[in-house]
């Protein structure tokens, strides 16, 4: 059995709107192992919609519909409907009623468009609708089946709830598929899938899925067993180690949070390319204050030397953007906020401030402990000063993650 | 003309990912008068995406594809293209030189699978990549228009602006439609609602969109004549007054930064429980460094008293989430870095550490200059921790900009 969604509105056809309805069929969807083959956002056209009706129903076992059931002349999902399978509509009075009683009880009266909601399928079933005047609906077409929900988000997710979930519990028996998140950091795409060539050749045919972002890496594993995706689970442990830093919803700062918690362990942070974004990143996470001591953002060389207590002859040696004024933020930021480990980041975010010595997209990261600091010199060039911050945030937080692991 | 998308990748089909990508191409597609007559999501699966592209071409003028040219085996969109159009592939050297380029200068080696981003159509336009491995291309099919690009999307951002709009530019003859967007901060949404209310009494037919998010609220207007769009926005400017704070791609941070600039100021921040994000935002514009000195984010009293110059019997007599403590907290880092304005934010952004005379929520903004301070209350209770300290750095950037414009 598999599905497919048809999200109704010229409205999410513009660029401001997108479709998040589908979200939350598909999650119903997942957890009874259903697989989404496709789904589409269609406009406010009779033609079209028939259209794609016809489409997607020939694609799939089950069609879910969201959207144009409203009482104006845009609403046309249910005209669409009875032509693309030859279904006849007539009034359902009962429905008339529901809505006036619906206005009444808030002190108004119903507009007269409001009764082509009371339109339904001849011999098919109408959902009742609790928090709207738009009825959904469940047709039988040829032994395949169409779900028809409003597009208002809370009112499709009562009805989700309330009808679509147990008969999907139902005709599937029960049965749960799992999804097991793992998240890598490290590795850039190509790297991670280098190292699981040897993953892909044992399981050719096994769905599977890489989502690249600048916030790491994810590797879903998707499986009715959850002992196979257990077992699929360590041979990909095998082959990436410590480059997995966490499952399912974890983030990097919430691991290192909780590595740092658990060892009473406590940071501090002196950024400057990176402007705040890796303390904004370790105080994202609620009961941050047990671990994280405070950060400068040493922008000018003044708050450099001042708070972070960098020695000036360095930066006049060696410039901002060195290893040298890298490691002594790391080490001033540690001794001055008294925590266990201090960070430091110098870099050249773009587009401005670039050389041909140091490029944009150069940056020195450095982690310093008690006893001893590791540095390390990235560069993104060709990106942009959205990423070349981001992923010097990433790869501090990484960098903090592996000095404590080993 | 119109045109149709299809996003591809499976990843887009969970209950995780929606397709953002679409938003970007219908925001050019709309700037030139170009319909989006439907979009669809497909799956990394060959047959599925050939059906869809068959489909969709039957459908429209101009078809734009985003995603699924990575170089894994998940990648498909060259191979359904090549098969739908019934289109030849051939690897170009130049393209393998250019990744294996790319690759050496950040100190690494093409992973062998990249090859296969080096497959181009025989007789149609491959599209450069400056900001990533994978190439983009333009189709000719029978008198119709394919544009692929890749779905990462700080890459075909760059794709759409260097390739795509020029030529749309050009075919379409120039620009056709506007949209303008007013920016707002200082109040919710039912309070630009409340504000708008005559206008909406002379506007009725006229479509108008408002969207709200934590970063403010945005009202946009859409039209064929710009003397139209001129005028409503006086309209809009007449009932807002200064809570518009710029226009269409305007951020507060960009905003706040360019009153800085001109007037030769500058400003240091002084972060507890916004922990960066506000230091982060005014560093997020490129060339910030000219006024931005640096920041301190002090998460523990200590850092309060020791960077920040807060007098520690301030926080005795009135806690650390106090009038008294940020306004010392904004004249304090002010002083310290010798900035114009020093902006102080002390607050608990939850879920923990809330009291009875304290919930979670209440947040002390302050801004100080030379002669005076200004300090704000609020509270968001009821809410999320994002949302809480989103709001508190949008609330700080907001006084700042009407202290400068007082």
């Amino acid at each position: 059995m598999n599905a497919s969604i048809i999200a109704i509105g010229t409205e999410m056809l513009g660029p401001t709107r997108v479709d998040t309805n589908s979200l939350k069929v598909t999650g119903v969807l997942e957890s009874y192992g259903v697989p989404l083959v496709r789904k589409s956002i269609a406009a406010d056209s009779l033609a079209d919609l028939i259209d794609e009706i016809e489409f997607a129903i020939a694609r799939c076992d089950v069609l879910i519909t969201s959207g144009g059931l409203g009482p104006t002349e845009d609403d046309l999902t249910r005209e669409a409907l009875a032509q693309a399978f030859g279904l006849e509509l007539q009034v359902d009075q009962s429905i008339i009623d529901a809505i006036e009683e619906r206005f009444r009880r808030r002190g108004g009266k119903m507009p007269e468009v409001n009764k082509r909601q009371a339109n339904v399928f001849v011999g098919q079933t109408t959902l009742y609708n609790e928090r709207g005047t738009a009825p959904g609906f469940h047709l039988e077409i040829r032994g395949k089946h169409v779900w028809v929900f409003p597009g208002v988000p809370h009112e499709l997710e009562w009805m989700l709830e309330t009808f679509f979930r147990p008969w999907l519990a139902d005709v599937s028996g029960g049965v749960a598929r799992h999804r097991r998140v793992l998240k890598v950091a490290g590795l850039t795409e190509s790297g991670v899938e280098e190292r699981l060539k040897p993953y892909y050749e044992a399981h050719r045919d096994e769905p599977f899925t890489i989502l690249a972002s600048p916030g790491g890496i994810e590797l879903h594993l998707v499986d009715d067993s959850l002992e196979t995706i257990a077992a699929r689970e360590q041979e990909m442990l095998s082959l990436l180690g410590h480059y997995v830093f966490g499952y399912d919803n974890d983030t990097l700062e919430a691991v290192v949070g909780r590595m740092l918690a658990e060892r009473h362990e406590t940071v501090a942070t002196a950024e400057s390319c990176t402007g705040g974004l890796l303390a904004q990143r370790i105080t994202d996470v609620a009961g941050s204050s047990a671990y994280f001591i405070g950060g400068a953002v040493c922008y000018d060389a003044r708050v450099k030397v001042d708070v972070a207590g960098v020695d000036p002859e360095l930066i006049r040696a060696h410039g901002e953007v060195s290893e040298q004024v890298a490691v002594a933020l790391a080490r001033g930021i540690r001794e001055r906020f008294g925590a266990t480990y201090g960070v430091g980041i110098t870099g050249i975010a773009g587009p401005g401030g670039g050389s041909e010595a140091k490029p944009v997209g150069t940056v020195h990261i450095a982690v310093a402990g008690a006893a001893a600091h590791e540095h390390r010199k990235v560069f993104w060039g060709g990106t942009t000063r959205y990423i070349v911050r981001a992923l010097s945030a990433q790869t501090a937080l990484d960098m903090l993650r592996r000095v404590m692991t080993q």
